[in-house]
């Protein structure tokens, strides 16, 4: 098994939840480590929105992952032991199928003829990836953010493929506060009139609207708590100031300046809208009559590890209390752990310190 | 003394904080009750960001004003035992003398020519306009949001003009939590190409941009749990929907666009832009070598109740907690109120039964 980026090729036709289908789609992903004889020690990873399979260096891609702190030999998630993949979301354009790729019906980008994308989707792709390497039932199924609601959904719709579960910083459904956050990050793009109902290119590219997506995307992603330490009101110094009218002054503008300067232009606009609906319209309700805890009730793992962060404000530690409830009524032995790092949503990044501590003990010990 | 809104010309040149003057410049104001022979019955509100001076029904306009619940006889504010005033803000295009005001040396509006404004101009306005009306103290003070750091300016510019204060829902300094919210708004109109470096008209508006600004004001207003309650996940009727890619589909997007349709042309983009630098450039540590309640030392009154609720996440409690240690500091007679009301920042102006049993209680006791 290579460390390289590969490509997965889905079944064709890929038929989507909410109608249409993919023909000749792929999902990437990357792995480390070995995949044993019995095939009983591989972990996979769901990222969140904008993550690529990258989640840690290795031979073919050295260069540092989102996670890789967490991932590598005698970390957390140890590839000395565990076979571990991750997956690009189906519908991301980081190396999978998206709005940005060609439509082989017509030699022409889908767009915004890309169909409608659910994480039921990302979690059906991700599933027959996984089967495609042999794998039976993983060891251990990790989600992030998105990716944790991905994880639920592929738990719920494979039974008996997945032992054991860690959700981190994730939610079982989209509250109206996180709705609304990405509504208007969705209207920021959508607004711009270079977005163009979605036929951007280079030259006449959605870049205010992104940027606008991701500056409130980073406000929600740390805490303000956080901020109050790192920024204070700090002002920067007059030569970095913008000279136009209330232009920049104080380091916590530069500083979300940067972070969509870096963002605006590596991420497709139209993946960004269909991954961040998909985010909205999941609910693991729709499975359960309407309520949270019976959706829940039909995910049959054997322990699970559920985290959270006080200072999320766009997935409250509420919701994690939600999934651990409901995973225990099921059946599971669950290990619940609320942080207080101070960083917010974006903690499982940052805090690799009590990330670590949590997953690696669990991990350890199956 | 009548009832309508009046206008006080500001002494001429009216020299600012930060440089420039204006000259020929006036303030809105609207008053309810009758100043008594003493003159010693005078109360002041400082508003929020973009309320107007109307804040109660009064006999020349009898719509609801934005302080409806709380202002009038017999109520928390007792408009049969005191006379209330309350001024729209310097700046405010509401009434007073604002960018979109002309400028009488050109005979154009002052658009962007406007000179810096800053909470401490705001403040210093209201002062003379209080001073106007033979008032030499108010016997109460109260500031609103935005309204409660200009609160904190006049007092501690001028000494001895306030008896009492009300703080509701405000701060000592901006952190960098709010500077990111607002400017973000800022961004939103300031990238709108309709903005045009403020040279805007009717028929080319930055309506994109405000609707943006006010959406993401309203997102920080109130609460998740708020939201949780009232929206849920519910979705829009099919015919409430929007036709168009992404638009649309649970209410709680539909209520953040009725709230900007209501706003965006109702209040002067660049006025907006003004006032929302001027709450980020606002802090008392500025008066104290760097520490706020050093700063909040030189206010010398002889009470004050600081309101604050919890699930303010742009003015969080920990501020109006500071707020209160500094004038018990400084000599006052605090009460500090902690609600719990789930409307968020916007609670003063929704969860009147609480505000009002805290400010009349307060008010009554005096």
């Amino acid at each position: 098994m290579s460390d390289a980026r590969q490509y997965f090729q889905l079944p064709s036709p890929f038929a989507m939840k909410r109608g249409g289908a993919l023909h000749g789609a792929h999902v990437a992903y990357e792995t480390w480590g070995r995949l044993n004889e019995a095939r009983d020690n591989a972990v996979l990873i769901l990222t969140g929105l904008s993550p690529s399979a990258h989640a840690a260096s290795n031979d073919t891609d050295p260069t540092p992952g989102w996670w890789e702190g967490m991932l590598g030999p005698g970390k957390a998630i140890d590839s000395s032991r565990w076979f571990v993949i991750c997956v690009n979301s189906l519908g991301s354009d980081k190396g999978s199928t998206c709005p940005a790729s060609i439509n082989p019906a017509t030699g022409e980008p889908y767009r915004l003829s890309f169909p409608d994308l659910s994480l039921e989707d990302v979690a059906h792709a991700a599933h027959a990836m996984v089967a495609s390497l042999g794998i039976d039932t993983l060891a251990c199924l990790i989600g992030c953010s998105m990716g944790g609601m991905s994880a639920l959904a592929y738990m719920l719709l494979h039974p008996g493929s997945v032992r054991t579960h860690i959700s981190v910083d994730t939610a079982p459904q989209a509250q109206p506060f996180a709705i609304a956050i990405r509504s208007l990050q969705r209207e920021a793009i959508r607004l711009d009139p270079h977005w163009n109902d979605g036929q951007y290119d280079a030259a006449q590219y959605p870049d205010i609207g992104m940027s606008i997506a991701r500056k409130l995307g980073v406000i929600t992603y740390r805490s303000a708590m956080e901020w109050n330490g790192r920024f204070a009101r700090i002002r920067l110094d007059p030569e970095q100031r913008e000279d136009q009218p209330f232009g920049f002054e104080f380091q916590v503008e530069s500083y979300l300046e940067g972070h969509a300067q870096r963002f605006v232009r590596t991420f497709d606009p139209n993946s960004y809208l269909y991954l961040s609906r998909a985010s909205d319209w999941f609910d693991i309700s729709e499975y359960g009559n309407g309520h949270v805890q019976e959706g829940l009730k039909h995910i049959h793992i054997e322990q699970a590890l559920v985290i959270g962060v006080s200072t999320d404000i766009l997935f409250p530690l509420e919701q994690q209390e939600q999934i651990a409830e409901g995973l225990e009524a099921a059946g599971a032995k669950v290990e619940f752990v609320a942080l207080d790092s101070p960083q917010g949503h974006d903690a499982f990044l940052v805090d690799i310190d009590n990330y670590s501590r949590a997953i690696g003990g669990f991990l350890s010990r199956l």
